[in-house]
């Protein structure tokens, strides 16, 4: 039996501009990682938390991390005492599934740790009361491209499918350096829509979903439009109008805001498009000196994974 | 050189429920028929309309098939002249693309007598012109399907694509005797729709496609749900709670409004649960004195053809 376990968990892009609370995309590199280790005392302690400016809660049962573990450990009736330790790899309130990240790194650790055997969708479920805890609300456009990696779909109703992704399909994300809450995000989202918006949002998810399942880049471009979020959100996000130009300009298939903002993502065919669009973005934040974090990256086929 | 085609075109379902306006299945056995002969005169002329009760225009400009023929002559620089003669073997205002079939029908008579090798991309053009001319916008739903046959998509920016169907997906349509004009359906659909039911739209169209390419009947169930036109319109077609509950019961995967209505679509898993829901769906107007007609189908993979 092990005695400790880390695991890491990427980033994430929730809504994918056309799949609002429902699709989600895995990027890597950008991450959390949680380590959880067995420990006399019969409780869930949080030993350390590390890279959150301090933002985060150290009480054990209001960070997510352990307190997912806490839930966990008594849903299953164990009676082992862990120590859990934190380290934030992706910026909070980032629009890039920082929770789920915490959330589901603390579950794929203590999975393996208690040997308990869940599987993905299992997992799911748990995550899901991570961000309850952590947004007030159990949305699963993150938890589930976290956990499944790649891009997926998941319905209320019948759980989590993976998407197909396109050899060529590359995402490049720009973080630009302020934190947006996606309670205040979501403030700013009408209560109704009006139906011609709605006719253009059906077509772009069928075309987006089609796009991904005959890899028609051409079909993905003409459908990467958001209508239900980012005429509402974009004016709190700086300068969103002239990156998604430049994006647009530099090649990207498309460009809008990722979950709730204010990072952006650009998808594109290849990587040196993508390429083009980090510095692109790049180039439109530090005229007007916000500084940014870019990350390009194929979309990796796995999620969050026990390190070795 | 051929002096004489008739083809036939087929019964549509518009919006299969979560696709408002963009997808579109094919149906086969209820159908309209347009021959095209040369005449002398070089004019086009409509000799012939049957099936129509009397409803409509006897005037080659006004009624669509000879309209639309007369259309492509002008835009083709055809000098010659053609006579039209159409026969309706589908109700009008049925939500089953009447005015569709009799387009579309028309076209594809009019293509193989003119020796014009035009596409079924090109024809969708004129067909959208037809649509324009008969209900007042070109919606693709109904001539996209009605042409490729199967299952379509038509987004406004990118064509039509056909989707894959899964080898077991029947329909069963009802067409209770009364029609509804789709200029009257569109009238009660809300300029606005709240928020939380396009979330709900927006799962439904995608778990819906996804369905489809992975020939997963319960993911098809969970998505079969309509929440665009479904809360306006289902007023206007009597007993639709009973009729929707009933095919459900015998084992729909979903059942809704096809097209703008009244006709209504169920789609099942395998035959038998097809011919239950037929059964079910006469029974409940039956009782209610309403007469009906139905059919029960596999998705046929071609459309509209030319009759040897």
């Amino acid at each position: 039996m092990v005695h400790s376990v880390s695991a890491f968990a990427p980033a994430t892009v929730g809504n994918i501009l056309v799949g609002y609370d429902v699709l989600g995309l895995c990027l890597d590199t950008w991450g959390d990682t949680v380590s959880v280790t067995f420990q006399d005392a019969p409780k869930v302690s949080l030993i350390e938390v590390k890279g959150d400016k301090g933002f985060l809660p150290r009480d054990p049962e209001k960070n997510v991390a352990s307190a997912l573990i806490g839930h966990l450990i008594r849903d299953k009736g164990i009676t082992r005492g862990v120590s859990v330790s934190l380290s934030k790899g992706l910026p909070i309130g980032s629009g890039l599934g920082s929770s789920s990240a915490s959330s589901v790194a603390a579950l794929v650790a203590a999975n393996t740790l208690l040997e308990l055997n869940l599987s993905k969708q299992e997992l799911l479920e748990y995550a899901l009361l991570g961000e309850e805890m952590a947004c007030g609300s159990a949305h699963p456009d993150n938890v589930a491209p976290c956990l499944f990696g790649g891009i997926t779909l998941t319905t209320s109703e019948h759980g989590t499918r993976s998407l197909p992704v396109p050899e060529q399909l590359f995402a490049t994300v720009v973080h630009p350096d302020f934190s947006l809450l996606t309670s205040e995000a979501r403030k700013v989202l009408p209560s109704a829509l009006p139906f011609s918006q709605m006719i253009q949002q059906v077509s772009s998810v069928a075309g987006f979903i089609t796009g991904l399942y005959e890899s028609d880049y051409g079909l993905i471009k003409a459908s990467l439009h958001d209508y239900m979020t980012e005429p509402y959100r974009s004016s709190l996000i700086p300068r969103f109008d002239e990156a998604k130009s430049a994006a647009l300009k530099a090649g990207a298939l498309g460009c809008g805001i990722s979950g709730a903002g204010p990072s952006l993502l650009a998808l594109c065919q290849g990587e040196e498009v993508a390429r083009q669009c980090e510095v692109a973005l790049q180039t439109i934040y530090s005229n007007s000196q916000i500084s940014t974090k870019t990350l390009v990256t194929k979309i990796p086929s796995t999620g969050a994974r026990v390190l070795s």
